[in-house]
């Protein structure tokens, strides 16, 4: 029964020495050309690995990241365990990244930002907090943890989610005829989805006609979620006023891409939110023991819906 | 017994709808000019107004800022109060900015911006919130309800104040011999003082040579208090990785200031925090009904500390 990591040695190392500390009875290794691959019991990893088919005995192959679209599920056999990345690491740095967008946005920093290029002292106009609604696409663990974050600020906020949620304090819509009148009171507009058949494509200029003029943008699900000409589309012709993008497709963007230099994008390489070793071995090894004690893990993935 | 409205009408005309919904009994005026000054017991104001000896009948003078240090407090009368603004309008924004400030320098948003320009797709070394130190110099209504923001990123957090204080969950130090240690453990140097004799100038270059190499300043207290030149010097040698400033002496900064374009630097026009008419109104007049119920007004200033 071996623990295969197959990802970056740099965070393997951080791994391999909370797995020698908290499950010394499970060999962890970084190279398998040695071992008789149906010893491999679990799989670390970003995506399928080649010639799965090798690994009669696997139970569960654990995802380095908190998305789990470039998979082919259909690859995986039906009794091997999907699991996504869920650790307090990748959370925290989601709420910091959120709320520094929406911050940004709420407060001008971008215009502030030009006005000190040009040595321009002017104070802007001020929107209250309570005049500031936000909303959210996607109310997973991560989208929970990022309204916990913005919240106290006093912004009214709303969520959507592909099927019926609470969430206290939070006006819920969902469903396809939840979306329009979700969007059409969302000023500040905060995509948190996992990518799937269904997101792919989600903002689009359908999308964004449907929320107020005005409106902000903050992406941090998947880049193909994302039609970028509607998005630039809608910028240029003023109904959306700024949007702080993390990912794109393709990533990296070529060095041409118009998102560089547009003046009301903040674009990032995707850094919103990365899984950190040391808190990601925590969450991986009380997984395997949840598994050992025949409870499912933590970030158990459903094939139909694909997230 | 009139009120005296000694500021901008715009933000008069709201107050005096609220004057006229909730203290009827209260002449609300913004023009004295046909009053007779003894009529006069309350004045809201920015500054000391002229020939104040006029008012004999004068009981309260409130501030419209948060701050006082533009009163020449030896010109008034020794009976008559001077009530710095404490209202929720000014506390929310604070509150905003310097979680913008902060999750910005912890996030290297400046360096991501930069690389934007120059359509460079790259990600920065990550600092985990645990790692990163935040001091704030001040413990006032306004740090605390800052602290109250940022502390659950998981900041380890610390405050300086000038007597003892203490707030739970902040390593809290005081007094001159509380501020080398206190800044020797600050990654994120947060001044949110009142300026007074004893601020003046104390961000200078002893103090930022106290805190650890790497560290950032957000600076919202007042400009007074800040030598540019050693911010400069410690921004260009490397010993200071960033600063956030809100507030400078002068006011407006002259457009050849190095401040303007300084690559360390991000520079806004004193809009971190202003008073917000619809609160401010609230908050004067549940002062004068603490006034007449023989209570301290919220905000008295006392005169020997000058905040």
């Amino acid at each position: 029964m071996v623990f295969w990591f197959n990802s970056d040695r740099e965070r393997g190392r951080v791994f391999a020495e909370a797995f020698a500390r908290d499950l010394p009875d499970l060999p962890f290794v970084m190279d398998i050309s040695e071992r008789d691959p149906e010893e491999i019991r679990y799989i670390l990893t970003w995506t399928t690995p080649p010639d799965l088919h090798r690994f009669r005995n696997l139970e569960i192959v654990f995802c380095i990241g908190a998305g789990v679209d470039q998979f082919k599920t259909e690859t995986l056999p039906s009794n091997v365990m999907l699991v996504r990345m869920v650790e307090d690491g990748i959370v925290r740095m989601m709420q910091e990244y959120v709320t520094l967008a929406v911050l940004a946005l709420h407060r001008n920093l971008k215009a502030y930002i030009g006005q000190q290029a040009d040595a321009t002292w002017r104070s802007l106009p001020v929107r209250q907090a309570a005049q500031q609604r936000i909303g959210i696409l996607g109310l997973g663990m991560l989208a929970q943890a990022v309204i916990e974050r913005l919240k106290p600020f006093g912004f009214p906020f709303a969520a959507w989610s592909r099927s019926e949620q609470h969430f206290d304090g939070v006006d819920c819509y969902h469903g396809p005829g939840g979306l329009t009148p979700f969007l059409a009171r969302t000023d500040i507009l905060i995509c948190l989805l996992p990518l799937t058949k269904d997101t792919q494509g989600l903002l689009d200029g359908e999308l964004f006609a449907a929320l107020p003029a005005g409106a902000a943008l903050v992406h941090v699900g998947r880049g193909a979620q994302l039609d970028h000409d509607a998005l630039i589309a809608a910028l240029d012709e003023g109904h959306l006023s700024g949007a702080v993008i993390d990912v794109t497709e393709p990533e990296p963007l070529s060095p041409e891409h118009v998102f560089w230099r547009h003046p009301k994008i903040t674009l990032t390489p995707h850094i919103a939110s990365a899984t950190q070793p040391e808190t990601a071995a925590r969450a991986v090894i009380d997984n395997i023991k949840r598994h050992r004690d025949g409870l499912d893990p933590i970030g158990l993935v459903d094939r139909n819906r694909g997230y």
